[in-house]
């Protein structure tokens, strides 16, 4: 069986066919003109499928194709009901449309929870049956993975795993609330904590490494710390320790087999991951004799979203 | 269908024959003594239960034995691994003890889910396909239901809904870890607060009050506040502070339809239901366009165990 996953984008939708391996057999792309309507947009991605159909010689081979999607779903029907970098799109039936126009099945759901279920079935998750993956970039966005299936609770209007306050009254946040997981450990968080560390602290090693990354990002924290620099650590510190309580959190509410971290920050590979479980195992799973939780990062970067939509359809 | 729901505690076993709308037909119970064997008591039991069909004339008419228990379960073998109150029962496996000297199929679960089960199926939860129930009493215990179901997560291991910290470094709590839901919204929490106040305040409504209750309770506070007590109010004003922030965060990872409030403090009904209400409208439920989710008390008390036990089997 063959599948096509989709991964829209806010500048472009990437796609591919995907084997039942969750190998990539060949790759489609196209740039998104956010003035066009979505008719001509998602029907210029439908000629680029129906072609590649052809090219590749998968007619009668294809079992559907799957969507990642930004924005506001509405799963069920199809349709994407809003989404900010895509505003012309609004109230858009792409299942029902893409169905038209391939003659193929079509799955739609939410970008964070097709990548988690890349990942939880072909990346770093495959050995598990569970899964929680959170993506700590611009925001904190997640997906949950329940015995193989994605779970985004009711009408699929859970799992919004970076607005869970950890800190009642603290920092505020995008979503209205205070103290959110999101405000502390996303990349935005630790690059602003990064600056306000830099401007107290004009001596820090913070400084000489902006020179030389040419910027702030999410890296500057790490980098000092491993000079052996006093305001660094206490950044990565900080970092870590507000991240490692969200997910102890989801170890109590979920127990997963394994959380998988994607995003900016995730790039800092082993070295963030041993302070993470050095602090889980020190601060204790919340409940005796409860299992362990394995925590990696995760292994199909930027394919997760477009695999993890042929799942969609491969595991429907 | 009938359905027997059997409610195990510490001190008796409490039992009922319910039918399919969940109405009670008949009950039973039973003193529980720690010092002898489960094979005694539980033996004890099933003669009880054997009884009762006969002199029911339900012979023929039974589906099964569904059963809430403390403690740590394997659900799916049916073995009491380990329950505090009933030590001796350790590794005791009930489904199958039961089901031999019955001849009935036998469903093992949780208290604290079977109970949110009741409620959701039965209780105030009937109009609504997901709920969340937490009890707020000695602790915190919870239990989820999605689209009719028990959720409780990998190897029913997760649903430890007082156990996740909402204030970082907080309170510590019993469970290891600090900041936990649990040390600020049980009913120990709120007594624990009542009496540090009443310290510190001895002028306070809270000393007259702790005269006429005879003691102190999670009532106290609430009774104060209504008398205009500043102290009481400001008792009950955190109070629902925090109880509400761990609420909001439930909202935002499963969207239930209605969240069910079970336990001592919820004896306080729209008292504290309004306050709860009003600090979820004003702090929002963290993502624009999310549904509104309902706040109830719950309505079967004592019995949502027993039915919630007798559902395990009835929508088996």
């Amino acid at each position: 069986m063959i599948a096509i996953g989709v991964d829209i984008g806010g500048t472009s939708i990437k796609g591919a066919f995907i084997n039942e391996r969750g190998e990539i057999l060949s790759r489609f792309s196209m740039k998104v003109d956010k003035e066009k309507t979505p008719e001509e947009e998602i029907g210029k991605l439908c000629d680029i499928i129906n072609a590649s159909i052809k090219e590749g010689n998968y007619e009668g081979k294809v079992a559907g194709i799957g969507i990642g999607s930004p924005g506001t779903l509405d799963m069920d029907k199809g349709i994407i009901i809003y989404s900010p970098n895509l505003a012309k799109w609004a109230g858009f039936n792409i299942k029902k449309f893409m169905s038209a126009r391939t003659g193929l099945p079509v799955e739609l759901n939410n970008d964070a929870n097709v990548a988690a279920l890349g990942e939880a079935k072909f990346g770093s998750g495959a050995k598990y049956k569970s899964a929680i993956m959170l993506t700590l970039g611009t925001g904190v966005g997640g997906g949950i993975i329940i015995d193989g299936k994605i779970y985004d609770g009711n009408k699929h209007q859970g799992a919004e795993l970076g607005h869970m306050s950890i800190r009642m009254g603290g920092r505020p946040c995008g979503c209205g609330r205070k103290g959110c997981l999101e405000a502390y450990a996303s990349a935005t968080a630790l690059i602003k904590d990064t600056r306000e560390m830099m401007e107290k602290h004009p001596e820090s090693a913070l400084t000489e490494i902006e020179k030389e990354l040419g910027g702030v990002d999410a890296r500057n924290a790490f980098i000092a710390d491993q000079r052996g620099d006093k305001y660094g650590r206490k950044l990565v510190r900080d970092y870590v320790k507000f991240l490692s309580e969200g997910l102890l959190n989801y170890c109590n509410i979920f127990r997963p087999e394994v959380i998988i971290l994607s995003g900016g920050v995730a790039n800092e590979g082993e070295n963030l991951l041993k302070r993470i479980r050095r602090y889980l195992k020190k601060n204790t799973y919340g409940m005796r004799g409860s299992e362990k939780v394995a925590v990696v990062t995760s292994q199909l970067g930027y394919d997760s979203g477009k695999i993890g939509a042929a799942c969609l359809i491969l595991f429907k």
